[in-house]
């Protein structure tokens, strides 16, 4: 079994605010996060996919697939956005990296069937970079 | 003479859109960036100070000088902020990562003399970098 | 489940030298490393929190009180610090960056449930390097 | 129980070829990498070894050990060599990185109980990144 | 005036061996890198553009325009290939990097006038990264 | 004219503490760094040497006697060491980052003439990062 990481890069803005809670709270909780302008970071995002390796092709995915998968269904359509206005699912939840790297795995979840036939590769998880110091993971 | 480098991040987003031009170009010159939206970036920036070493201190300046010079000046007002909205300076200027450059460059130019009493050190020149395939740099 | 890694850093010497051992195992065991007068690293911390991310905020922990308690509890003490002389821990014991760890770990672990109430977030694992080359990892 | 993470670099030349494909399949399989004449890639390679801190030295493992055994099996017969022609694992086995991950851990593996006499420290694994994008993992 | 930096990146192979230097002196001469069967690297290739910030677009030059050079003219014909046997420049000459920093200048000084048509920007230089050990920088 | 730069890495542990300022102004001055037992840091080192590429080598100079020299005359001296007790020119002298440059770049060009008989390569320059944020360079 092997485990082939993925690196991608996308570049988006977004603005923590949760509409359950009162402004104050809001403040307090998300502090600079908060400001209503919004802000900005350059995501790094991970996919991992584990499988066996395949005897002929020597290769555990076709990389080509992943690619595709992750720029169709997540890359093209955060990529230079705002997750707040422009991705469906932060349309009532805060775009934290949290709920946005459970986003982009429930995305790639969804059609992982779809692009890879067999029973494998697996999904096996995504990380995802906020800042150099902010990283969040998500393991399927 | 010795030249120090010391490195800040900030976050922000930013829409790179000119009002001199028609919709049509702006679309076509800044493509992606040109999002409505906006996007955003982790911003690196590197401020150099240049200067002969202190006999006594061994310093070429005052590190906790130069720090507060620019946390006050540039990264206070940028941090967290979209950039279009919240730095005056684009109130009418495209906040490209050229204009971005100048505008830090020239905010710590303005305050270096009152940090910095004596004829040294000299800002030797500010770099930033937008992503990290992009890179800006200014020479004083 | 998300896990939520933080980056810290500390600059801090010591001296990898056992009392247990005699002289020329010291020196044999750790090489330049039992160097009587010392050296030095920047050591890179990561913290890493697990839990489910609350459906309000969408954080699987608050941030500022993980860096409270990081800094509190292992950054203020250690950084610019000699390991040995001025960490309580290394009286008897060699600062190596494996213990350095499992110290690390000791630290948060015992001041965790104070600073966070419920059962979530778990203190996932702490991993320090050392340098570029060497890293060490404890997982809970 | 620590994991310790050592980091080493070698550069190698390879050609993605399957001797078991016809040609127009090697090529749509491997793109780029399938070119004739060969590529190259500095690769960046992880060994991990686990087991608890001995009391007396401070250490999972005797790091110069360590060291001798991956450049004596691994980075001596890698590091600027063509892997095609030179590594025998394959003279008929495709070098991807998935192959040479599970190669280096085979390798690796078949001299441990030489190299570490005792229980511990076990090998948990080893993580080879090929480029900036894109990394394999295998664990023990 | 403002200097603009884009980083691209390549995978090559190469043997480093002279013609015009009898074997013993090629083999003393590049060491391990004059192994017949070649080695390789992920080069790292930053292409630095300088001039005045146009007014309304907040540009030093068009980043379309300059990828599109680099691509064309260096990356396409160096990703993925052999040195020695896929790049003309290289039939003759050792492909050392000081000689591919110097070939990527002249192919890019070559093709400039045509895809920047005015005084400005200009190409301020190179710099070639082979490992991270070893970088090379031609200023023109 | 090509520039050539080699990275070199050493460890070492300092104080910062000026013999000719009163304690209360090293305190002040240096704060965290003026602690009496010490810290220490991953120091990066990066010489650059430059000059013409010799027509049959294809090289600016031989690496091997550029890696001899810095590996002679600074980083055995310095690596693994305390700069305050273990470095002769800090007997007197504060171990600022500056002055370290600065006495690295004297102890190489103290010596390169003897390592490097023509007029080419020349010393181009020192750059020392002290850490991520801090870096110190001098230029010939």
């Amino acid at each position: 079994m092997i485990r082939l990481t993925r690196v991608y890069r996308f570049c988006a803005s977004h603005r923590l605010h949760s509409r359950q809670l009162p402004d104050e709270e809001n403040a307090q909780l998300y502090g600079k996060c908060n400001n209503p302008y919004g802000h900005g970071h350059n995501y790094v995002l991970e996919v991992t996919a584990e499988g066996p390796v395949d005897a002929s092709t020597g290769r555990v995915c076709d990389i080509a697939t992943l690619d595709a998968l992750v720029h169709q269904y997540v890359v093209r359509g955060l990529d230079h956005c705002n997750l707040n206005e422009q991705a469906p699912e932060f349309a009532d939840v805060v775009p934290t990296s949290e709920n946005l790297a459970l986003v982009i795995d429930r995305r790639l979840r969804r059609e992982w069937k779809t692009a890879f036939a067999g029973e494998w590769p697996r999904l096996s998880g995504v990380r995802l970079r906020e800042t150099k110091k902010n990283i969040f993971e998500h393991r399927s």
